[in-house]
């Protein structure tokens, strides 16, 4: 398995009136995760999409723990369990700073697509050579 | 069943380099099906929070099935399925107005809080007054 | 002078932990008000981009006069006064709907350039014409 | 003169169909600037909200240099200029990191409200106290 931990900070334009972190934001802190995995394994994302691929996301889930709050700085952990399947799919786990409070986890299920047709695509080479040794 | 379906258009800001939708705006699309569900039974989201309850989220799902476009009209449609229970749980579905091309679906649950204490709430009595003839 | 007015309702992804609208998110609402300006004459925004143009900022400013709050509605008035000038500038006032109190007013300033090569372009026919009967 | 300088990187979320950062995610940039020229002088932001202030926007201007792009790490540089004034006025230049090439820059002005009335108010204690050394 593959997996990496990056830490973000939360901003004051990702909470909302309940002083919490909005829903919609962890899929932006998610991105931050698994962006940050890929690019841990030499493969940034924007070489994927220079190869004219890109990955959009077919399904995600997400469970809210714990809230969130203004400048806390959190843990965000994605992990790849599979590699040759037809759907790229990132586990992640968000957990408060240096403890083990559970923010939230959830995952996304993506698959490739061709840039310019925007039709689904094998996973390129790149991608295969460059996560295959981790599994 | 509760339903109802509410029309939002698609913003610049709401797409990303890919040119569809940016995967995280989708909560916000569900945010505003379940405040318009809300306010078409007579129970404004915001009188909830006067009456000192949040409705914070625990979980969700979301399913990308199409992309959604710079412009698009979209119809977000908001079901309510069962009333009494711990849970809200509120079920969505998205599609290009005026047309059955599905574009997402999912789910929110939500519980009760108290504003003041953050703590889970039981279901205030102007929801259950309000919603309960519908079910 | 063209002048159009748009209504958008605060979502509660628009707060932030003060209660009030965030910040940044009034160049959203500007957005949707020149969105909607130019739909008024028949030339919505996607249409300029069909042609091969796009009408990224060079400048902006904001003034945040009043507080907004979720679930409000605000009228987003955008107004544009000269047509023959190198700069599409637009100006805006964001009032509390059917009331004079201001929340915010500003301004954009646009180029037209090439979507392909990015560079700087003449603004583009179909925007003379649809525009210059309002000048 | 007090200036602090940040590292961001772009995330995907934070980019448009045009292929560049959405025009509105800059304040949000401005944003982490101050935070953490804030933060440089032992004062975070959340300190000054924990002593019952808050530091809402009064106006704010910007100018768009050159497009930033997905993955783009960029240097925010935030600087205070004068301590003893009513409102606090912060200046930006966002910069492509390890290069002179500016983004964007501008300001944001602000004024201290009372967390509870959101009144007007004069600078904390807590702020001046922190700040006064840079002056």
């Amino acid at each position: 398995m593959l997996k990496y931990t990056t830490t973000i900070r939360v901003r004051y334009a990702d909470t909302d009136k309940m002083q919490f972190v909005y829903n919609g934001k962890y899929l932006e802190y998610f991105e931050v995760g698994r962006t940050e995995l890929l690019r841990s394994v030499g493969l940034p994302y924007s070489e994927i999409e220079k190869a004219g691929y890109q990955l959009p996301l077919r399904e995600a889930g997400l469970k809210f723990k714990q809230p969130a709050v203004y400048d806390d700085l959190l843990d965000v952990e994605a992990a790849v369990e599979k590699l040759y399947t037809a759907e790229v799919y990132i586990k992640y786990k968000i957990t408060r700073k240096g403890t083990d409070v559970l923010i939230a986890e959830g995952f996304t299920s993506h698959m490739f697509i061709h840039e310019e047709s925007k039709k689904p695509a094998k996973p390129p080479k790149i991608y295969i050579e460059k996560l295959a040794k981790y599994f």
